[in-house]
């Protein structure tokens, strides 16, 4: 069995967040050196970002780091270089050079004491000394992500060898298992906006916005030291819940009797994500024609990670409802693409028992037909980016198609891994587009039942999304908001 | 006397907020025209942002429209482009060429007849029409913000003739004098950002951070319907209040006995800003130093406008209080620097009088001794931006050095107008490196009491924010947040 989260009480969480904690992000470059497995003199450099105003103006953008140099320097701050020699293993911090009256604006820069003690690096370099560090280290080739770092690093060191293939996959592939220390971050985050989908749906009343609902969620992670969202918020109710990646959120929410609130949102902290939907009655109490949809959601959740619900814990803790539903058997060397064939099968069988769809299971998933309902992968990686990098090729020699490549292709293509981070996310959809696409489409009338398909369309649309972590021998759920029907009822209705 | 801003009560200010109103920008368009003033076939084009993501990744950034290009449409959408014929008259608004699976992603797309119903545009133009609705205009120059804009431009409609000269200053002149409208947009977000500084001064608590303070202030604003900062909330407190932009907000918040809190933050609401900043103590109640320091920045707030206080009105509606200190004598003729000179004055007779400098006004301010404490303009232009613009120029044929006119140049360079909206924000800080510089710079050692400057560098800082609006006869202020030091101590200690 895996441990289990509770394990991890409020409490210690709050701990966590209050320690000085320095992030070895040493240990992420030394894997980053292991994957590229190349000997010889060999650099990595990477420019983080720089202050951005918006447009011609002079307002500030909020501040958030390029995720690969974060990964390999744990700075959030603008303007940094890094410089990691894969020699000697140094990782070399650049400063940005500061004007001098940044100081009155801006406040005081960090001093080389203060870097050290907040970065997991070996030296601090300034700006003006970044050529004579090349000039020292005399690479054969410095590995750059992209061809703008490239142009960028020719701008200072024109003579330089330059290589824009080998770096990005071996991040990303060094990315996409975790270090414990990561867990950690993500459980933190995943805790706190836990909590906070839970608020949603204890202070939900008839009447707001889903604007509101947004900025509750904003506020109730913030009340959880967490500041940033690792995406925007989606709060998608009534037939808006259909839109898989609504953030308008501009509208009231409706008060039909199947309406839902598909809430789907995550904070941010250290630049590690989280990743949870939950979908609630507008009403408070599910209409049987919701609950029909949403319980074959959560059935395609569990199902689909080869899932038997082996136990319920519910915990009572301080006005907090902590739920967690142990599940098992997704582990190690389990493909996702069988993962997503069984959760269309669970969808495809039933549709079929409820009316919707007519025919024959193997022939309609064969014809692509249950897609008219849940049209997006089963999950993601998660990490320094809500859809994390996951490195689809395993040796850096073989580069195609390795740019940008997305979690699904990588889910899809391999084995699943101890540290893996990954969400799961089946949905279940009455988008009117998709129906009138699919059930007009010549040869394809006769597969639904549009008399059925009416009674549920109020539905509008469910998701469940849950994050959890591959462990040794199975997995655990990072996720602790609630997701069975009696306990998001239960949430709503106290007092 | 200058109409009383309580007159707008909140249920009134609520039922603005409600109302589907659509902004009346053909004006702004018109007015445009008139201060380019020539005639002939000319057409204004602009593109509008696109939808942004944050550096390789998929994650969607906050979509904020560019400025000018609000102005033009009222259009806070991605993707629109448009065109406005001078001669005609006729606002063209362009739309977005949109991926046909987007709306399953992002939702379905406005057809023209609700295009027509939310923007106050004359036809709405399909993207493949463009090069066809140019060629019917058939104008002898296209008028656009500048090179980058003139380059999309011409990639679209090689052959066009493009001046990159005329547009930007015509619409920043057209941009500093607010329409009615306006005002009234920029009086919502100030109620709204004003009861979220009531807010942070009624719920403070010690051992809170600056973090939760920014985040408070958000969640206040959007219980009053406001989603969005017109910029990053400062929230500095102790030593950082001396720092001018500080935004960091990742500090607890010190209780030492002189500490103050510095909250310089306001909303956004349909891209129109607000700007308020508020000093409160961090224990609740001013030390006899902090009041000394925050009374000086008060009289250099009343007396830089050439104000008496004429009266005060103190309401107390359902937990709610709302101060409005009327003040007068602030008008069109106006030279704002004169009221930068009268502010300056003010403070070297305060610190002269409490013994921090030592010597005569005149000679204190000729060699700029008061800008040890104080650093930065009184005040700026708000609008569309925080920092707004301001045409230095006001006839289009000179040119120069008008790109991106700070709105310190405008404000000391043209007497006030009515309906102008700025900011009045004196301020006094203890800067240790201000200071040093300052107090050790040769043949000025003798100007200060260093011994008085330490007895007050525990205060950190202090700055006091108002938004106001010239009228015409004087000003009304558009601030509901208290700046009177009992004021700000009741709300601090109510229960």
């Amino acid at each position: 069995m895996t441990p289990h989260p509770i394990n991890i009480t409020p409490k210690q969480l709050y701990f966590a967040h209050k320690q000085n904690y320095v992030l070895p992000t040493k240990q992420h470059c030394l894997r980053v050196k292991k994957v590229i497995n190349m000997n010889g003199p060999l650099v990595i450099y990477i420019k983080g970002k720089d202050e951005e105003t918006r447009d011609n103006t002079d307002v500030d953008l909020e501040f958030r780091q390029e995720s690969n140099f974060f990964y390999l320097t744990g700075v959030d701050e603008p303007g940094y270089q890094v410089v990691f020699d894969l020699e000697s293993e140094r990782v070399y911090l650049i400063t940005p050079s500061v004007p001098e009256n940044d100081v009155f604006w801006k406040g005081p820069s960090h001093d080389t004491a203060e870097l050290m003690e907040l970065y997991n690096v070996d030296e601090i370099v300034q700006q003006e000394d970044l050529p004579r560090l090349f000039h020292t280290l005399a690479p054969k080739s410095t590995l750059v992500l992209d061809d703008q770092q490239a142009k960028h690093l020719k701008s200072i060191m024109p003579l330089l060898n330059v290589d824009t293939q080998l770096l990005t996959p071996a991040i990303h592939e060094s990315r996409l298992i975790k270090f414990s220390w990561e867990i950690e971050t993500i459980r933190q985050v995943m805790y706190a906006s836990s909590q906070s989908h839970i608020a949603l749906m204890q202070q939900f009343k008839s009447g707001m916005t889903e604007a509101h609902l947004a900025a509750l969620f904003r506020w109730t992670c913030a009340s959880h030291q967490i500041y940033s969202q690792a995406y925007l918020p989606i709060v998608a109710s009534g037939p808006r819940a259909a839109t898989l990646h609504y953030s308008r959120n501009n509208q009231k929410i409706p008060t039909e009797p199947h309406s839902l609130v598909l809430v789907d949102a995550g904070g941010e902290k250290s630049c590690y994500g989280s990743d949870i939907t939950r979908t609630f009655p507008a009403r408070g109490f599910f209409s049987e024609e919701a609950k029909t949809i949403y319980n074959i959601v959560l059935r395609m959740q569990k199902v689909s990670l080869d899932i038997y619900f082996a136990s319920c814990i519910f915990i009572v803790e301080a006005n907090t409802y902590i739920v967690e539903t142990v599940l098992s058997n997704l582990m190690p060397g389990v493909f996702w693409a069988d993962m997503q064939t069984l959760a269309m099968e669970v969808l495809c069988d039933e549709l079929i028992r409820i009316g919707i769809l007519i025919g024959d299971q193997e022939e309609l998933i064969q014809r692509g037909v249950p897609s008219a309902f849940y049209y997006h992968g089963l999950g993601h990686s998660l990490g320094l980016d809500v859809h994390d990098v996951g490195g689809k090729d395993r040796c850096p020699a073989d580069q195609e198609d390795s740019d940008n490549p997305t979690a699904t292709e990588f889910l899809a293509d391999r084995p699943l891994e101890e540290n893996m981070v990954l969400t799961v996310e089946p949905g279940l959809y009455f988008n009117d587009a998709m129906l009138n696409i699919w059930t007009q489409f010549p040869g394809y009338q006769h597969y639904f039942d549009l008399g059925v398909v009416d009674k549920y369309r109020g539905v509008g649309g469910v998701r469940i999304e849950d994050t959890v972590v591959i462990t040794k021998d199975g997995y655990e759920n990072l996720t602790f908001a609630p997701k069975e029907i009696h306990e998001i009822e239960e949430l709503m209705n106290v007092k």
